[in-house]
């Protein structure tokens, strides 16, 4: 009997043990759903303090597994978007300003390529336009980021399920940079008069795309309607979603982009899918962190919305959220309050820094007179919390408001010369030949200031201001080389834990993707 | 016979998994050495600037394992050294200067204190003084961290078999702020005169310590002598280790420390040894990036002496590094620089900012008329490689040999005031008098500037001039709460992965140490 009793419990312990010796194996297969989220700019910094913000525990730091990621571009310890989005999404080195070759200009493959292959669904989202840095980077090759034209052409012949972004910068051919002048030589375009002058949202439609621009048409699009490009702001420069700061209820948010992406590519196939933060890296290099930290929490709902997916599919998911470097050199703690901090000061920040500018140029553009320091005060206050009667309870030292006159000083000055310029019809004067004419009237034609950058002086010192009071500090107003934080959850997550670089990531997915 | 063979092939297949499910539990044993190097100020982007900057790769970045460590103390955001010393020895947070008690004042257990109970040697090795807040929250329970005295008693009394480092503040209670001065009150100290008076040195070779100063005496002490300080500065304020950019030959080296410290404890017993890395935090302090770069190559010098120790005992030995928290808020990458960087810029800096500021001092208060600022031009080039002729080819704008003439001015205003006060005898003003009665001159005693922190005005824009020459920011003259990086190797290693608070680093070393 107890021969038996023994011999029953030694099988027991070997059948445990090989329970236990199996189980890590459920997850050496490969993920079904593998989400790759993507915060421009979004820095180790700029997630703490996001963290700290939040009145919620962000979902991206709930992961188990994260790692430190090294960001450096092949050429350039700094990266650009641009080869950072290579490095992710097609697992290699390349230089700034490429996308989708290696540093000799040698084609690469995408993750997201690869999943198609594969016959994956693909969805590629981002607050910023389809063809930025960032989304190209999973379907262009292209020498430099600036081809507008041929990554949208790259985009419509891309076959990708779902596209979902602010717009499409150039789709005739007018304003992007032609290869033969981007310094690189790999890449082909065709500028023979017909070519050139096809219209890419045409020729998507030819290629099966429907195309939608407002509200309506995006929420009656459904599983099963083909293949879908999202972009509300339409053709043209600057066509990207609101800051979350500026959304209205009527604006489609990331994470509903997300969610729909979620309704459209999910079954039998499985899916790759990118989403991206995009408009934190145009906060940070505004150093504004009320309008970072908001577009944070937006890009960690948007993570919700797949944490949510992911629970129902568990076995099936992997979600690897990623940075593609850090940007404005953010820092918590700051010389003027030393080792104190108060970061709710930045909810008395009502809209983004753009926001605030572009009703500034409009109260400047729109009189003979400018007005006065003291007449534009008021929105200061409104906008900021700061000066007297401001929410923020923080009264402005003489020195502060001599900063703020200075700026404001500055702003009209250059505000009224671009006005000057580009409304003088009689001359005819090109928006390029005025520019050359006037560097000092258009910010990003002159030499970026060593005390605004490139943003307008009010604002980025209004910014400033308010995020040195909460202790936030900035070094720059471009990337810096500082690594990021990547996390993960689902089948693989551990291996992304350690310390890697970032086109360690695209080889790791594409290593996932393979023992699918 | 095939039944014999399946039943050989099924044994063979049941025991190799056995061995591989076995395999993973060689780890689940406590190490029977353990190791603990904190880089006191050592941010993610400091590491990265040193890994940037050595010619070979460092060794706490081959670890296996590395998390994100967030640092904040019970009461701030942005800890102080005492609070995170707490934390990473105890495994509790506390309010900030407190050492060894948790928020309420209640005494907590250390790691250290907890490998001594069980029998283990216990080593604190540091390139400050032995009572600085890191290593003293290894020891000492005391509502401050400034009780200097009554920490000197706690290293006495620990029984810990070896301690090195600069030296001790106040060994005569001389010079101690007193428990009841400290804003506690859970820290009771005998104030009788008898007792205050004893001279913690003599209390320490009462209680079995050979102390040693010399290098000669140093090398001499071998494994069986009994238990050592080592502390070649003494007794005395800031007696520290001399920075690594100003370490002569006959200077010992934290590595060498190390080194001894793992020849002296090692044996049957198992030891634990806390590391400290103490002056990359004074150099960040002083926004002094060459000075901390150097530090952090020397503090992972003395980690390459563990891992060398790790190597021969593989199964038996963890090494974990972390950092108490970030200082200065540096960053990488710069306004002045925008998107490039030259960090080997940093080369040309010969001396530590302590070195060139004693030099100055030195030449100012010599003579009668201090030095114009011409005459100490050639001493900043041959120190910073800056300005006409010197190494680093860079040539200073009129702008910046403005501002360092304004810093010059200032800098000698400062050293004369304070030669002026503390050189007139006849007046017999004390050293605290003359700071109450000028606190202007006293960099320690007035408000801090804005632009030069506490720091020597001339000293401070030097470096902070060449390191944004190199592409390196600064926020502030504080630290920060930024995250921090914590790497591991060996038993327990994985342990330290992922995303965790300091107080946890504390938790996981004692859950390791009580599986011994």
């Amino acid at each position: 009997m107890q021969y038996i009793r023994r011999l029953f419990l030694k099988l027991l312990f070997v059948t445990i043990v090989l329970l236990l010796s199996w189980a890590p194996c459920s997850g050496s297969l490969g993920p079904k759903y593998m989400f790759l989220f993507i915060g421009d700019g979004m820095g180790i910094n700029q997630r703490t303090l996001a963290a700290q913000f939040a009145d919620h525990p962000l979902c991206m730091d709930k992961f188990p597994s994260h790692g430190i990621t090294t960001t450096s571009a092949a050429n350039r310890f700094i990266t650009d978007s641009a080869a950072a989005a290579t490095a992710l999404a097609c697992g290699e080195k390349t230089n700034v300003g490429v996308l989708g070759l290696d540093h000799g200009l040698k084609p690469l493959k995408s993750i997201a390529e690869m999943a198609r292959d594969r016959g994956m669904k693909v969805g590629v989202i981002t607050t910023v336009s389809l063809d930025n840095a960032t989304p190209a980077g999973f379907y262009a090759h292209v020498a430099s980021r600036k081809q507008y034209y041929d990554i949208a052409l790259a985009l419509t012949k891309s076959n990708f399920d779902y596209f979902a972004g602010g717009g499409l910068v150039d789709v005739e051919n007018k304003r992007s940079h032609k290869a033969d002048s981007s310094g690189g030589g790999g890449n082909k375009i065709d500028d023979t008069g017909i070519q050139t002058s096809v219209n890419a949202l045409d020729l998507a439609r030819k290629n099966g795309y429907t195309i939608v621009t407002t509200r309506g048409e995006f929420l009656s699009f459904a599983p099963g309607d083909g293949k879908l490009i999202v972009m509300p702001g339409g053709a043209g420069k600057g066509k990207a979603l609101p800051y979350e700061l500026d959304r209205q209820e009527t604006d489609i948010s990331l994470a509903r982009l997300t969610q729909k992406g979620i309704e459209l590519l999910q079954g039998e196939s499985g899916f790759f899918m990118m989403v991206e933060g995009g408009k934190i890296d145009w906060a940070c290099h505004a150093n504004d962190a009320a309008t970072a930290v908001a577009d944070i929490i937006a890009f960690d709902d948007a993570i919700g919305q797949a944490l949510e997916f992911y629970e129902k599919h568990p076995e099936e998911t992997l979600i690897v959220v990623t940075a593609d470097h850090e940007c404005g050199g953010m820092s918590l703690g700051v010389v003027d309050t030393g080792y104190e901090t108060n970061f709710k000061l930045l909810e008395y920040q009502k809209m983004s820094f753009q926001g605030f500018r572009n009703e500034m140029v409009n109260r400047v553009s729109s009189k003979v007179i400018p007005p006065s320091f003291e007449d534009i005060l008021p929105l200061i206050t409104s906008s900021f919390g700061l000066g007297p009667g401001g929410e923020a309870n923080i009264n402005l030292s003489s020195m502060e408001m001599d900063k703020l006159k200075a700026a404001y000083g500055e702003s009209v000055s250059h505000i009224r010369k671009k006005v000057t310029h580009f409304s003088h019809k009689k001359k005819k004067v090109s928006k390029r030949k005025a520019r050359q004419k006037c560097p000092e009237g258009n910010n990003k034609a002159s030499k970026p200031s060593i005390f605004y950058g490139r943003e307008d002086p009010l604002t980025v010192t209004l910014t400033r201001m308010l995020n040195h009071r909460a202790g936030i500090g900035w070094t720059t107003f471009s990337h810096t080389g500082i690594p990021v934080l990547t996390s993960a959850i689902g089948p693989g997550h551990g291996a992304f834990s350690g310390m890697y670089d970032n086109s360690d990531i695209g080889k790791k997915l594409m290593v996932l993707m393979g023992k699918k």
